[in-house]
């Protein structure tokens, strides 16, 4: 022992005497394992996460996920429908790798690239006899919340009459014949959900309530068929009893989002004098005028996420000695990106830190929670220089994309780039995704993950046996 | 004790057992911490990271550093000129706040706004007994390596000629006449930088060798007077003594980059056909050809920079009880960001990873070694879907800035957008930093951090006195 140590032997003391004291309180932690509370940000990579910073708590402020014990970082994997490696995706196959714990294609909702179904956390849950409850700002058909319950070749085949044939932005989508009722198949998404056993199911889609299966029947009665109490007003959260399984649609499709910009200002391109047209060296460029985020008004009659997380967490816990798996989505981080409206975003993410304090608040009441805030991928938006770093150089400097300059609570003007193409939906993005715990444990949790790892992670928490073995449901 | 807890008994001894273990066999680790080796990615945020990790290890693949044991985010600051908070960094205020713990504005090195001194880490570790080192792909008076050991108003003020006018890009640029020598001043960054008691200052930067001073002396001698030798060929790195306090310089300005597109391509702008100048609807885009990554001629003579780290460490190591602070930079990752080039970014990665193995090697043989692998501040380069998620719409899709379309090693392309603004040079962006290290001590890095809280963890790692003293050396 050189002298250096032996000054040390004191703290030495301290760090053993810490590390049995945590062995010892904390031995609650990893002995009864049983809730999950998984948080998904739609879009919610770290350009989101830092504007979600910015705005709420200023530059130098924290947010409540930044307080978590544990953060890392999350490669997200996508195949080809051929089963080559590519670099982007989208909701439905990564949610399917959270999911199931197997990489996927884009579009895919809880199958493989040769279509077969893969058995989800969330059934799993179900069979070993655990509640299950999903919760989303968009329609509870979206391919976030059905990868969890669902198994079609597309996520265009919401309900039975988008199972044959949809379009989207006038393009007809894909169809999933196979997966049809009439064929045989388990039915659309909207089918297989209200055919789960989950105890609850909150977000939007009123649209399918009356939608006509094969057999004749509505969407509505399957629904009750199945045991569910179908609700689509917000003041029946409080009252509903908890001994039921719930659905709670919203909203036609996607819920309104909380915030929206000034007027409803979204990002603009800048605008160039005539001088400008004439050479990439004349002229002026005009940025968009500073926009506030204020209340969407057509938000007013929506629950709010943390609300609905709050009344399944009161659902899911109560006289239930077996645990649960619930998924909540902030859905439309990702598509007010795509829609190039960051308050949009941004309210998105205030409700995520809404929901991520009740789900705390949770945890603290029940210490065998685990709580984990992740997102599925990267989205378009990118904080830039506000002015840009290049503005005292003589000639129009602009993005050539879409620009919103967002004046935060702290007062400054953060500027939002939204450019990845030309047309009227922006495209996700490549990097690698944030993970938050409210627990650090290294042989459940590492700092670098891949996106199916975390099915295993959720799996191991709930003891369940997260194996290749069949479904059983 | 419940059932479950009992169930678990055995494993809690094997955890109870395991900490023990740690407590144990980590202790000269926490008992005589005396080395930091700082690496720091110029521009190295996730979709950086996720790039390289693409590119260099394939989609399911995994860097040397995300193998390491911990993994943080680390919030950059940047104040205006007046102290309001911005959004946005640049390499100077940023490197300023890792080296100080102090924030400050864009632009300044190893000043605050009021333009007074900020002593550095490296200028405590000197003061200490410690030795220093600065290893970049930069320029050495580049505002990284510049913001360790040198105080000036502006990071154009890189020599004596420099400190009094410049141009980039044909714009002048700010100068520091109170900092210049004929008026009393420290001097350039350059003068300041070689009248530093640093062992080691190895980068690019040989044209200001032959500026002659105030003084009317030039700055190799300078250099030679304070103690020097000064090498400009890499074949030197292997045969310099390791008692003397050696200055590198093997390029101009900055070093070439390892790697280049296939013909020296970069990103460009996405062709599209006549008929598409009629309507945003119709016609043709044509992306650009893909490219492989290929050695770039012009790097030829220029060293590694894992043979300039691994000189470095054996220098500041040899019969040295002291310890030292050594940071590295791949500073080029962020150059040919804005250049948008990404097999630029991409050699300059793979040197990163190349440090980082050196780095891990050094601290394997030297267990109070702490490596932290950071970036300064986002850039502009995304990960595109190959091809656009929507280009089965009957309407030309495309980025509105420039594109790359990369093959990585795996055979995919991975599809690189730079669409930060229309000028010559691509804007940082503002996303949180990740953070890596080779020891996870909750006490010293936590999963979130602001950027100067890094000077405090390296200088609470080294026992050094990070409170507001003044400068002692």
């Amino acid at each position: 022992m050189n002298r250096q140590t032996m000054n040390h032997l004191p703290s030495r003391l301290v760090i053993c005497f810490a590390l049995a004291l945590l062995c010892t309180t904390s031995w609650n932690t990893i002995a009864a394992p049983k809730n999950v509370i998984l948080i998904i940000g739609d879009g919610f990579d770290d350009q989101h996460v830092t504007m979600g910073r910015n705005y709420l708590t200023g530059m130098s402020g924290t947010l409540i996920l930044d307080g978590l014990p544990f953060r890392g970082a999350v490669q997200v994997e996508t195949l080809s429908a051929s089963g080559e490696p590519e670099y982007v995706a989208d909701s439905a196959n990564t949610a399917t790798a959270i999911a199931t714990g197997r990489i996927t294609s884009v579009g895919r909702v809880g199958t493989d690239i040769a279509d077969e179904d893969l058995p989800t956390i969330a059934e799993r849950a179900i069979g070993a006899g655990l509640r299950v409850g999903l919760v989303t700002t968009s329609s509870i058909t979206d391919a976030t919340p059905a990868s969890f319950l669902a198994h079609v070749s597309s996520r265009s085949c919401e309900g039975p009459e988008e199972i044959l044939g949809s379009t989207y932005y006038g393009l007809p989508q894909p169809v999933c014949p196979q997966d049809a009722k009439q064929n045989n198949g388990p039915g659309s998404i909207i089918e297989q959900l209200f055919s789960s056993k989950a105890h609850i199911l909150f977000g939007g889609g009123q649209k399918f309530l009356n939608q006509i299966m094969a057999s004749g029947e509505s969407i509505r009665s399957l629904a009750e068929k199945n045991g569910f109490r179908v609700i689509t007003d917000r003041d029946e959260l409080s009252e509903i009893q908890t001994d039921q399984a719930i659905i709670g649609l919203f909203d036609t499709e996607n819920l309104e989002v909380k915030w929206r910009g000034s007027d409803g200002r979204r990002a603009a391109p800048t605008e160039t004098s005539w001088l400008h047209s004439l050479s990439d060296f004349l002229g002026e460029a005009t940025p968009p005028e500073i926009m506030e985020c204020e209340p969407n008004p057509a938000f007013a009659a929506t629950p709010e996420l943390a609300s609905m997380t709050a009344t399944a967490l009161r659902h899911l816990s109560a006289s239930n000695e077996s645990g649960f798996f619930l998924m909540v989505e902030s859905a439309s981080i990702d598509k007010q990106s795509h829609k190039r409206n960051p308050c949009g975003s941004l309210g998105e993410i205030a409700q995520l830190e809404e929901v991520l304090a009740v789900s705390l608040e949770f945890a603290g009441q029940h210490n065998d929670t685990l709580v984990m805030v992740t997102a599925d991928h990267a989205q378009a938006a990118q904080i830039l220089p506000e002015p840009s770093h290049y503005s005292d150089y003589p000639v129009p400097i602009y993005s050539p994309g879409h620009t919103a300059r967002v004046r935060t609570r702290e007062g400054s003007v953060m500027r939002i780039n939204y450019a990845t193409n030309n047309g009227f939906s922006e495209e996700h993005t490549g990097a690698n995704v944030p993970l938050f715990a409210n627990l650090s444990d290294p042989k459940l949790l590492k700092p670098f993950m891949k996106q199916r790892d975390l099915y295993h992670a959720m799996m191991t928490f709930l003891g369940l046996n997260s194996g290749d073995n069949e479904l059983k449901d």
